[in-house]
């Protein structure tokens, strides 16, 4: 996220850490550019538009831990990060129910050409009641609305970025005067129950024409939504189990929407801490663990699933509410096949021998590829997301430690010598695959 | 514009003409580097939300001649510029009417603080029927609502820029693990006729708060709206004396709203073709003349006006017609009191000595200092908006020719040693002036 805190809840307070350079461009270029030196595929960003106020019915302690707040715009980075790299894909979570199906698709069509096709988009339809209500909205929509509601915004853009420009529609051709071939431009003409929008793309096509389509439905709605959609799925889960289950689930829904299994890449956050050796990793684990607030970790939580947690007994048993937010965070707790008792918060939110509540794996460089290796193995998963505990620290001693012995083991990809677009990194081809409900848009179709 | 045709109607078919680049980063953070180095004070990238389809009823020939066509989305270059430049401002448009006024207002904020302070916003209401169309109106707002809506909005802003985040908000404080002070950070409790927004803004203040406002309302409504909110206003005429109309106009109606005289820089738009000496300007003039495409003009002002000038004959006198757009294009040139009867659509668009609606001058270095400073006299105007003719080119020329000349005289300063924010350049200090109505929103206040 552009804000000092995303999910390494109270690591702003390390010495070490940078986070709360989050509004300086030269931390983020500096960031992309250890992400590409480093072997990453890509980055990523994520983003809210509300503040978090669900944790005792106000901002405050939001604010005062730093939890997702203050909180800048990223996709306003993504050209600075561009021009200072040439391989990184950059992702960015841009919200289908506060943007315009028609402006939307102008903006991620600019980045993908200014990046040379490196852009990934992140949908999300928003959660958060704090948006709903100072974006116009007196309450969010219900939750599977929205997600009908963004079925039809992606079927908008499909057709404005497959569908409107031909590939050979730019002539430039100075001696005619003929810039571009009107013929080639066609208006999409689409109608439906939430938008219409008659016109062609006010863009021409930018070398992926669709950017990457990042998902990170959890919930059954969000699950057919990635099925059918993503081509890349951020996967949740309270373990390595539930995650393969997440990831068996979603994949299954896309073979049923007539897509292949290997469309979909999985991915799974993941915090790593390392070091020469595993002794130096311990010693730092134990050193961030001083560091991390249980407290922030409540706070987003209680944002997430739409529930006050602020009095909540850390070792009471979390008990299935419903709620108009992300449900599938807390039904993944409190309904684990694999336990015999639902998840307390502090096992939840505070583990013995982690950061948070994504899984943590500590150790020097073999170490890790080996916990690496297990972990992808037993989520079925095919990379990780791995987060931040300090800003930059962790990419950078992930680069530093883990990813020569990756490439030993054949896991990271040398870079190739000519810049590929991400979707080319991730699927082999520029272009959306033909098992995808976008390409069926298209100007061929 | 970021597209290959602003105002410089064909001159894309010129050799030397490379914005066709206007998809390629290094081409704006060259431009970006080019201003620096010239010595200019701020850049200005101009946008639309619709394709120009007025002519003919289609955007064909908006299409073939590249007018405004293909476009991109200008907001997203800024940060590639900010990191490539440190001194240079960038403003850019964006619209009112299809943004909310919370997330515009943490864009800013966030270009704002990446840019260390050097943003500029140019307001507009968007006058396009295709705009409205594709964004889900059925018809556009009346024009003189539009601007009702825009005054709430600035209002809206100017709380979330100007009154929610106290200075000292946000702490830092490790030892005692605060990030930011919650007594300090207002929620603004706006409710007005078209929003509401109850909640603090999502980002800390930026160096500047409130970006440089700059606007060119022409009608009475915007002139009414310009002399209440701008800083830096775009004054267009079909001469000098229509624009010292303008500029005596809406500096009145300013005294009239509580502001000083001086609170407001009026600039105009002014090509320049220049060189070595007179002779070589007068050749390069010629040359860009035979590149110059009357149609993409014509394309141009019957979007801007409204009015389908595709079959209007080129010396016919224009008459004045109501439609729902800028109207004071065609009142300009239907009713100059300087003149004894209405100008042509040749006389406007197709000038014998010159390149497009706005006013060129030509020469070499004194020839064209000499009647830069004459125009800036006639006009009453601080500064001068320089149109590309061909692009780089045009800001190379007059940086290489015209800027030295105008050191000389004393007209263009020297580069300060340390960065100066946008708005220290322009009125010498960081934050709004005391007369701006957005600074009784201030915290202090």
């Amino acid at each position: 996220m552009s804000a000092v805190s995303h999910l390494n809840y109270g690591l702003w307070r390390h010495p070490d850490d940078q986070s709360w350079r989050y509004n300086e461009l030269d931390h983020w270029t500096g960031l992309a550019r250890t992400l590409e030196d480093g072997g990453f595929d890509s980055l990523f960003i994520a983003d809210a538009l509300g503040l978090l106020d669900t944790h005792g019915g106000s901002a405050d302690a939001s604010l005062r831990t730093g939890t997702q707040s203050p909180l800048a715009d990223p996709l306003l980075l993504v050209s600075a990060m561009a021009a200072a790299t040439r391989h990184l894909g950059i992702g960015v979570t841009v919200s289908t129910t506060y943007e315009h199906p028609y402006l939307l698709a102008r903006k991620f069509t600019t980045l993908d050409q200014l990046s040379n096709g490196r852009i990934g988009w992140n949908i999300v339809t928003s959660q958060l009641e704090s948006a709903a209500r100072n974006l116009g909205l007196d309450a969010q929509l219900p939750h599977d609305e929205r997600y009908d509601r963004a079925d039809e915004f992606l079927d908008v853009v499909y057709k404005l970025w497959e569908g409107s420009w031909e590939d050979d529609a730019v002539r430039r051709d100075r001696a005619q005067g003929i810039y571009t071939d009107p013929r080639k431009v066609h208006p999409i003409r689409h109608q439906g129950r939430w938008y219409s929008v008659p016109d062609a793309h006010l863009s021409e096509p930018s070398p992926q024409r669709t950017p990457v389509l990042f998902q990170a439905g959890g919930s059954p709605r969000g699950q057919r939504f990635a099925a059918r959609h993503a081509e890349l799925v951020f996967v949740a889960g309270a373990n390595a189990a539930g995650i393969r289950r997440s990831v068996d689930a979603i994949r299954a829904l896309a073979v049923e929407a007539g897509r292949a299994p290997e469309a979909i890449r999985f991915v799974a956050p993941l915090a790593v801490v390392t070091g020469a050796d595993d002794r130096a990793a311990a010693d730092k684990l134990a050193d961030y663990r001083r560091h991390y607030d249980v407290e922030g970790a409540i706070v987003h939580y209680s944002a997430s699933t739409g529930i006050d947690f602020s009095t909540h007994d850390l070792d009471a048993p979390l008990r299935y509410q419903e709620t108009n937010s992300n449900r599938s965070l807390l039904t993944h707790l409190t309904n684990d096949p694999t336990r015999d008792r639902p998840w307390t918060l502090r096992e939840a939110l505070a583990p013995a021998h982690g950061l948070g509540r994504h899984k943590t794996l500590v150790g020097g460089p073999s170490t890790v590829a080996d916990a690496l290796e297990a972990w992808l193995r037993e989520t079925g998963t095919d990379g990780i997301n791995l987060a931040a505990v300090v800003n930059p620290g962790s990419f950078a001693d992930f680069a530093e430690f883990v990813v020569p012995e990756l490439r030993r083991r054949g896991l990271v990809a040398e870079r190739p010598a000519t810049p590929a677009t991400l979707r080319e990194r991730l699927f082999g081809q520029a272009r959306l695959r033909a098992d995808h409900p976008g390409h069926r848009h298209g100007v061929a179709a």
